[in-house]
């Protein structure tokens, strides 16, 4: 199973602020994202410029597009985005034309599991070629105190059997990362933990609990 | 019942050509929508100008809101949306977050109904106080061929029972009208349809169908 990746989620509501956090985290991470908040507040300068300044990173829009597949995936793929994601909400025939852009950019698609999402969507997903998926509890779920339970391990268990990798995220903290373990992991996904004055110090740490656990 | 409105979708890819479409059509619409496209593509200047060329029409910001709730909608409303959209996919956590902002600013939230949502999940909006909901046909199921079928009808007819507006969508012709008589309908929503030469034509017949019905 390959190591799990470190992503940092660029979620400022201007360039210069989400530019300067890129710079200084760009050595310690290995996925740079477009949050959505960040891609709504300045468009898809926010993609090109994060692209020239960090050609080598993986480089992620979190459009979480739910329709208008194949325009929406062209915006972002020739602005210079790696990966794009996908709402789980959406219908088969979006995802489908995101994935036959990212094809034509090597590109990929990630699935954001959010909504009444089931395993036959999941399969759905799968049988396009779909290789990815976001697992997270969601930002106001996390602010409304609800953690990680057996119901959500049990899920990524059965997404990554059926040959998902899984981006993880949601407040995650060093302690969490023995909770995955076994599970294909392609990213851990955060925010402030890693842009703060602490962040290469808790990038550190992650990598040291992912090289335990894989 | 009040009248339907007729709003129009801006879906370019460039604000110069999407503040010209919204030019030549401000005489013969109610609501100016910055659809998802426009707005990824140019982030939230594309509201800011809108507002300030349009500032006595409607303007919605389909950002089709999945997560980071109150961030999203505090950068649209405060860019001068009236209203904006969130996913039926969202968290309550996430809608409540929205209403709560949307309420600072006398904006309105609209939910738009992609994925398995249900009706438990349409009262629990109605309960914290949304009144909006967005139906359509996805563009993309809309080009796989995908119709209004009469479950549509009825699933719309049970939200415009428990006290929905509905703003319907989706390669809306005039002769679909008819369909809707019966509903509580707050806009049609159409794109190319009234942005092209014969867009204020096409408008007008809207506006006829909708007096008949309404």
């Amino acid at each position: 199973m390959n190591k799990p990746m470190i992503q940092i989620a660029l979620d400022q509501t201007d360039l210069t602020s989400a530019l300067k956090v890129a710079t200084s985290v760009a050595s310690y991470v290995d996925v740079i994202e477009v949050g959505t908040i960040l891609a709504f507040a300045e468009g898809m300068q926010a993609v090109r410029q994060l692209r020239q300044n960090h050609p080598d990173h993986i480089l992620v829009c979190d459009m979480k597009t739910t329709d208008g597949g194949a325009i929406l995936a062209e915006l972002a793929f020739s602005a210079g985005a790696d990966w794009i994601t996908v709402s789980a909400a959406a219908h088969i025939a979006t995802v489908a034309a995101c994935k036959k852009v990212a094809d034509q950019f090597n590109g990929e698609i990630q699935i954001e599991l959010y909504g009444h999402w089931t395993m036959e969507d999941a399969k759905s997903w799968r049988d396009i070629g779909i290789k990815q998926a976001i697992y997270h509890r969601s930002r106001d779920a996390e602010l409304a105190g609800i953690g990680w339970t057996e119901q959500d391990l049990d899920k990524m268990k059965m997404l990554s059997d059926l040959g998902f990798e899984l981006s993880i995220t949601g407040g995650i903290t060093p302690d969490d990362i023995s909770l995955f373990a076994g599970i294909k992991t392609k990213t851990f996904i955060a925010g402030r933990a890693l842009a703060g004055e602490k962040g290469a110090e808790t990038a550190a740490v992650l990598r040291k609990k992912i090289n335990q656990y894989w």
